[in-house]
């Protein structure tokens, strides 16, 4: 009978953080995208209009890994009224040669968290400029924070402005951060603000109207947009994808569905049919990345199963390696 | 933090048995799948060929049951050269109201037997003759066992035929179902010689070419077929489509690409547009099930997301009665 080891959110959290072990872990993941025979299916998606719920399950199988994870992310609207968080969630990971189940990850979200804000500081690391010193973050929610993090990991972040709508969310968020990063940073409820000076953009909200117009992104700028992640979500003004000198993607195949290039696709501004440059092509020099200060680049990232089956694998890795968790024979 | 109850194969074995409750569990889910706003997505399939896998996740949401089950599946074929079972898997169990995980069914495929079983018992109740008395099933494995079983709980059935490519296998699995039905039980490699006399026909394995003729099947007879659930599997000759009173699915999406009825459409005798009836119409009424002693009804099952979600959310609240399994806080 298998044996199989249920880690919680605490074992998990002790051995993942947003470090340069999980960039570089979901930078290695986007690469095995760009130059193996990656299995990603698409996204399976269960809607519960009753309760305003749906679940996305993604996975991949990454040739050289030898597990694979399918991850489980339900998210409920109406938690919140209910003192709940509204997504949740965990891993289940399995034997890539037999099939069998390894380990349950009960992150409550925690793993997608970290892969997804360490997928934008892989998107900075790549096309943002080398100097770039300063942040505008959209959003205040977890990933508000997390992607702020993740870039002063990978560029010589000195300062940042959170935009919120509400602004007294906004200023909460800009005071935690610049106490756990040791940055100045300061909040705005103006967008166009937030935008000036700005090396590097990141939006983070559910918005379904655009947050960031084309023409406040400076020459020079980079922007990840990584908040659409189903059809009706837009933060980006689909002409930034015309001003763009250089437009990256996850996964074309998503991004077509899911993400901004959906939008572009729907102005008349992207091709619907053509594959994107994607970033593990960048990542893996089969496509070019910035290649002058004045570019603007642009980065639409929906979050990939490799990401997934790529964080899961290291960190049942390391909770083995501290013999974390409950063993459970079934 | 939620609390999340981990159910060994075992814990659930205590409480799931293919019985009529089973039976009922499941019908009940076919006849939401007619009635209600059920929300079941495709199935999610990932191929892993290195390794000569491929997981399937299935799931549904019911409206009136309180919890959602993710199926994942994984088949491993190359598993018993390594002296392990090919087919594994586990559910997962949700709230439908909140999303937040509730359990988890460490149940290795053994609730996927029961419930697969189990829609066979139903589509026998629906389609067979009240009279059925001598049952043919093809397959020597753990479906070939439990859908003769199931059919014994359904119809008066006293004698059965067991046919297999290797006649040793088949004579072996005689045997015990003889010894645990009580029933006289014999063995054929003979396909046509099985079908004789059959009331019930019920095939069980992963053909990929027919191994019941039309022209095998007597008037009178109801046809199960189970084992087809890929593209490529076939266990059906397609002419049977055309030569049956009555067709029947359990889900026509489904079928159309997985089940019997792919072949059927592939050969020119069955429509690729129209809805074919299902299962759950023949339950609620809304369409007609075997009308005359003299039929030919013909089943096509895939296995749905609803009968996952129906048998868990059954398991799960036997164990949390019998406080069965361990609970872990994360």
């Amino acid at each position: 009978m298998p044996t199989i080891r249920i880690l919680t959110e605490n074992d998990l959290r002790k051995v993942i953080a947003l470090d340069l072990d999980a960039i570089d872990c979901v930078e290695n993941a986007f690469l095995a995208l760009a130059t193996r025979d990656v299995r990603m299916p698409p996204i399976l998606r269960l809607d519960i209009d009753d309760h305003n719920g749906e679940v996305d399950v993604k996975t991949a199988y990454v040739p050289g890994l030898d597990s694979f994870a399918i991850k489980i992310s339900p998210g409920f609207f109406d938690n919140p009224k209910l003192g709940l968080p509204s997504v949740n969630g965990l891993m289940n990971l399995f034997s890539a040669k037999t099939g069998l189940l390894e380990a349950v990850l009960l992150d409550n979200g925690y793993l997608t968290d970290i892969r997804t804000a360490a997928a934008g500081g892989v998107a900075a690391r790549h096309l943002a400029r080398a100097d770039a010193s300063h942040a505008a973050i959209f959003g205040t929610g977890v990933q508000a924070r997390l992607q702020l993090t993740a870039l002063t990991r990978i560029r010589p972040v000195k300062t940042a402005t959170i935009w919120g709508r509400d602004i007294a969310k906004a200023e909460k968020t800009a005071r935690d951060l610049s106490r756990d990063l040791g940055i100045a940073v300061a909040a705005t409820d103006d967008g166009k603000s937030a935008c000036e000076n700005a090396d590097i953009i990141v939006t983070t909200t559910p918005a379904r109207e655009p947050i960031v117009q084309a023409d406040w992104v400076a020459p020079g700028t980079h922007v990840t947009a990584m908040g659409s992640d189903a059809e009706h979500k837009n933060e980006i003004d689909p002409a930034l994808f015309a001003r763009a000198d250089l437009y990256v993607c996850d996964n074309t195949a998503q991004c077509r569905i899911l993400g901004e290039l959906h939008h572009a696709i729907d102005a008349g501004l992207a091709d619907a049919q053509s594959r994107q440059t994607e970033l593990g092509q960048v990542i893996a020099g089969s496509a070019k990345g910035r290649s002058d200060a004045r570019q603007i680049t642009y980065c639409d990232l929906t979050g990939t199963g490799v990401q997934d089956t790529a964080i899961a694998t290291l960190a049942r890795q390391r909770c083995d390696a501290s013999d974390a968790g409950t063993e459970i024979v079934s």
